[in-house]
């Protein structure tokens, strides 16, 4: 009998979302479980299976190629085992296609979970018309994938994709990572809105009144970048600025990536990349002033296709 | 009858050196001629095709594997074609492996000269015993090669490699690229000679006799890095300081590189690669305390082992 869809799980730190995915990468159904992050590796390991379980209840097991997983943490690939997640408790090294394996008689594969929302980009959504480019996640943090040729690069150790951490400022702010300047530090979700907060708190008493305050009803602890976004697109200047300034830093830490890697185009997912088409316009702009002159006119900033289910379907594809 | 040596060629800006070199990376002999690359490209083709038959005339040209040649610039290996080579006058595309072929009736490959210098490091120098690192060169500029599975990676448009052009400050120094921050505008010979001089000339006139000063005799315009490194040998503070900056500033560049291919090991070869050793050491602390946790303990900086001869003896192994 053919078979007709894989299981792609997105292990994130709070909700395990998983699906059926079709070969031409359309999710079939959905579910989720809590992943109950911080009661160790065993509970994530049956709330894995546990979401597994409900999608297999719903269709034939015959017909499942089988079932991939995209995790936080750098993944080894040879041996399923996911290292160090961030927010997992008592997490070292843990066997994950091994565990799932053992439980539910299917093939299982694993990879890094911004990797599969870069393969998935790369199969179904913006990437498809381009064989190398950059994939970063512009949410909670900033991370990424490098497709070339079609396929994820990985790197030696499983941790290549890294932009986050490329440092904008040698001397610039202290990042979670313990370096100085990494361009997450400026533009992950949480400095984002911190720097909104401390701007709008020194901001003169006589500016005209600011949208992102009206917006969060003068609770600034409740900024975060779709409000800062929104404030944006209704003309609020310091939003347009900060917003700006983002995508300009951004740029920067992109010319660096794109000189050493060789590559132009980068495709922008995360929650934060549902800003305003001038923040992608600022981010091209930046970027195309500080890469190597050959890359000049190659240079394309696009926003990703596919939005949060990239992460299922990046996963389902590990597999298809 | 079997074949004991290949060419290999060096197209510097102001000299070609040529060798003969055994598959072991030995060079049997050597010539050098100007490239008198002011006189445009038919001048140089003519100028390098000199260099290989001095050589040829030397040695049973049947005993040959072929030329190899590295060059400045972006080099299309599939057409051996050198492109917008810098210093080089009148030069937009030229299709050099072709000219040489049609004048030398020997097997003839092309490779950006950072590049042969990374691969001869790998198959014969510091980087023998390491599958996957990042060659740097610090000289002039500030240039780079991967190398992944013992193989260079090239990347899809033959640019990949160009550390020098990764931002440690996104509103820093203006480079010779034209964007700002670029670590070659902070270590790069001219601009640490200059800093060099800048520095001497604000400091305080009460300070101890500087070593650099005495060296140049006076004339803080032949401030080289050479005279740097060999005043911070013989215990100058000032030199001290600007060398450990260096390697400093060097660090966070390197850990933005590492973090996004996913490598540890770095050879670092290039004129002002000659700098006592501790300055490796404060290249190899900077980029230890900057990188992702997952890397920090295999981070390893390592002097080139080959010098100047690794031009050549890269772009023989071209051919080998």
């Amino acid at each position: 009998m053919k078979k007709t869809f894989a299981l792609g799980v997105d292990m994130g730190a709070t909700t395990i979302k998983a699906g059926a995915v079709t070969p031409e990468g359309k999710i079939l159904e959905q579910v989720s479980v809590e992943t109950l992050a911080n009661k160790g590796p065993a509970t994530v390991l049956k709330q894995i299976g546990e979401a597994v379980r409900q999608l297999l209840a719903r269709r034939k097991p015959v017909d499942c190629f089988g079932i991939g997983i995209g995790s936080p943490g750098v993944v080894t690939v040879h041996d399923g085992a996911v290292h160090n997640p961030p927010n997992f408790s008592n997490w070292n090294d843990v066997q994950v296609a091994k565990a799932i394996r053992k439980v539910i008689p299917l093939p299982v594969f694993i990879e890094n979970d911004a990797n599969c929302a870069a393969i998935a980009e790369a199969k179904y959504g913006s990437g498809v018309d381009h064989k190398d480019f950059l994939f970063v996640i512009w949410g909670t943090g900033v991370g990424g994938g490098i497709i070339l040729d079609r396929k994820i690069y990985r790197g030696p150790y499983g941790g290549a994709g890294e932009v986050g951490h490329v440092s904008i400022d040698y001397n610039g702010r202290r990042c979670n990572c313990g370096s100085l300047g990494c361009i997450e530090a400026y533009i992950g979700q949480r400095y984002l809105s911190q720097r909104t907060k401390e701007i709008l708190e020194s901001s003169p008493p006589d500016r005209p009144r600011s949208k992102i305050k009206e917006l969060v009803g003068g609770n600034l602890d409740k900024i975060e970048p779709s409000v800062i976004s929104l404030a944006a697109e209704q003309g609020d200047e310091e939003a347009i600025g900060i917003l700006e300034e983002a995508g300009e830093l951004l740029g920067c830490a992109l010319a660096s990536v794109l000189n050493t890697v060789d590559l132009r185009v980068v495709v922008i997912g995360g929650g934060v990349s549902a800003a305003p088409q001038f923040v992608f316009d600022k981010i091209e702009s930046s970027t195309r002033e500080r890469v190597l002159t050959p890359h000049r006119a190659g240079i394309r900033i696009l926003r990703a296709k596919l939005g949060n289910p990239a992460g299922i379907i990046g996963a389902a594809s590990l597999v298809l």
